[in-house]
């Protein structure tokens, strides 16, 4: 392993609290992911990319920006990452996954706060991961009242510009965002001194595109009955979606979708029979939150579906690429990230229609609906979800956690149960 | 006291359980008002308003709808009355103070949720309270998540139209306000069949705007050394404005007025020599949520200002009566309401401007900032008014509290010291 310390004192971290952080995370990926047998070999790549998460990937930026490159930090899938690439800057997302950067954000938040955003905050004010010291710029959203309101907190440290996301979806809200988009490009092209043209976003809306053509494959494959790849390396595979450079990326998750055709033309299956195939609904999962996966895992569960923001609402929907002007691009832009189906949104309905669809294309047994602690917006959806799923005769379960360890005895009780019932 | 029961059971309320909430109520209100001593006799009017507080009130209601009146009932200081009433309908205020309907709305909404959504949620689903059931149609906003989502789920009980309140406060935002506005006034058009026009709105923001004359006429008189009602007697005349009559309201307010007037002249004051002037900023309290002032009023206080929904942000800023068309009507409407600082736009930095100027013109010894549980946007806005008025040298105490009683003793407690730190 490279000596990635300099980099990091260049960066202005807290090297020793970061250490702390250094010495837990190898054994914590050891126990879910290299414990798994009969691992496709690709996964060599993601593993890696983990094994070094906090000093490949910020070299890369690192010495991007050594050259003139401006790295931008975004927190939610609305952010289109097309108009910040369309600038020859870079997009990384930022959202904190670990209960070690909590007790930061704890700090200058409410503790009624939900995991995600408090873990944000924390790694940005504690100096503990290089990512979050590495971005030039943040982009925020009005996605949910925490997030919104974090951003004034830590825009007292670094810059921020935040784009208000409509809270319905009319033809007037989609609009909206149309406009939001071009402020956001406004704001690109004055961070990084460039243009955003027709011809390079016509280039990034492909490039990111391919991005989603090469997860939809990933996903389409576990719907097979025989699942060539856990859940568990699709959500780490999901997770690096966020910060890889997005053209590598591809190649290797269409690389690594080559091999799993190859096992599933062989009859190659990571599960036993008798597992049962779980759907996870509800709030993303941000690296290195891989709980509830390893629980499900380790209870006669395997999970074929994501419906979270690490998952099909990431890369469902592709961007219309037949736009003949820069405005006809704006707006298939704005078209293709309203149909991101969001709790913040009021009503939601397409979201419980978005469930009942995949539910029958991954020919689920269940579904683990999950909730953040303090996601009140997907919390009380949760109420219309779970509804849903029982009058469409669908088993469900609700649980809702946060990033300790505390509940996870709990959490496995309760979800071996519900794998009993779905026998 | 009238026998209000065969309205009720026409309204289709659940009596048996209403009986226990009639059953707490006078009790709770004698223990907080009528003990107190020395209070301006023109708040009879008040006391008889509360005393049948589900009877009264509810039977105008009733009796306006026998005459086709319809009435809409609003949570939120953003949604314009003006337009309701230009319709020729009635604005009632809806929103729940009260522990006694918490576990109706925890039924079908997270825990983690507000007690202001979780009573008015539970207010409507057990019918326990007359004005829930008597509103023909509900206008919700989209202040926060919570109320947010609640909406959808109310809106399976109740017609409801939910108005998109924009969440930051550029000049586009103002004219989606405007937009907003406009829809709303479609909405009830079409609901009483009647049509707004330029001649009623105007006679409506002249009768609402007098009511906020009145409200500032009470409120410029708590600014007096000698402070002529308590800060308790002001908060039910604040609650009481949500649903009376405007036109009586604003009559009986200014005749308490004038009596108040009279007790400055005279030198007549409801506090002790000693007492600390505090001002109580954060979240709303609906009725019967009197718990603080008690508290504050019974440890060496008196609240002479709210910057809260139930205080300031109701009353400040004047619609501009000088518009010649319809178009500028609506336009000096959003403009008014956009002036409102509520924690759910970001940045607010308006609101601390308030707090500030408030803290200075009502002379205030120390300033006690209210979260209601769960309400993450005051929550984490919290932070920053309280850092802002330590810079201020303003002494501040930021307490967090629900509807229930089991934190009364550690609040008197809490804010004793405060008051002791304030000598």
């Amino acid at each position: 392993m490279a000596d990635y310390r300099k980099m990091w004192e260049e960066l202005g971290m807290d090297l020793e609290t970061h250490d702390q952080l250094c010495e837990v995370l190898p054994q914590a990926f050891g126990d879910v992911y290299l414990s798994q047998e009969n691992r496709p070999e690709s996964m060599d790549y993601y593993n890696m990319v983990v094994a070094d998460i906090h000093g490949i990937r910020p070299a890369e930026l690192v010495a991007a920006q050594k050259t003139g490159t401006k790295v931008f930090g975004t927190f939610c899938v609305y952010v289109p990452d097309e108009v910040i690439v369309a600038s020859g800057a870079i997009a990384t997302g930022l959202c904190g996954g670990s209960q070690f950067w909590v007790p930061g954000g704890e700090k200058v938040l409410p503790t009624n706060t939900c995991p995600l955003i408090k873990a944000s905050v924390g790694a940005r004010l504690d100096a503990t991961c290089p990512f979050f010291r590495i971005a030039d710029m943040y982009i925020g959203e009005t996605t949910c009242d925490g997030k919104k309101k974090a951003w004034e907190i830590l825009g007292e440290d670094v810059p921020i510009h935040v784009m208000d996301l409509p809270q319905m979806k009319r033809a007037k809200d989609i609009k909206a965002w149309e406009d939001e988009i071009l402020t956001l490009k406004d704001v690109v092209e004055k961070e990084t001194g460039n243009t955003v043209t027709f011809e390079s976003l016509k280039d990034s809306i492909e490039l990111i595109n391919n991005k989603r053509r090469a997860l939809e494959r990933l996903y389409n494959l576990r719907k097979n009955e025989n699942v060539p790849i856990s859940g568990r390396d699709v959500l780490l595979i999901s997770q690096i979606a966020f910060y890889d450079d997005p053209g590598r990326f591809t190649q290797m998750t269409n690389k690594l979708c080559d091999e799993l055709e190859k096992r599933v033309q062989d009859g190659v299956s990571v599960c036993q029979s008798g597992d049962k195939r779980i759907m996870i609904t509800g709030t993303p999962m941000a690296v290195p939150n891989w709980k509830l996966h390893q629980i499900i895992e380790t209870t006669g569960g395997i999970v074929v579906c994501e419906e979270t923001c690490t998952g099909t609402r990431y890369f469902e929907h592709l961007v219309d690429e037949n736009s003949n002007t820069f405005e006809g691009q704006v707006e298939a832009l704005a078209e293709r990230y309203m149909n991101i189906n969001c709790a913040c949104f009021t009503p939601n309905e397409g979201r419980i229609e978005d469930i009942l669809r995949l539910a029958k294309e991954y020919k689920v047994d269940g579904i683990i609906d999950v909730n953040l602690k303090f996601c009140n917006l997907y919390d009380t959806e949760g109420y219309l979800v779970e509804r849903g799923m029982r009058e469409a005769n669908i088993p469900v379960l609700g649980i809702e956690t946060d990033y300790t360890d505390s509940d996870a005895s709990q959490l496995r009780t309760r979800i071996g149960a519900f794998m009993e019932m779905l026998r």
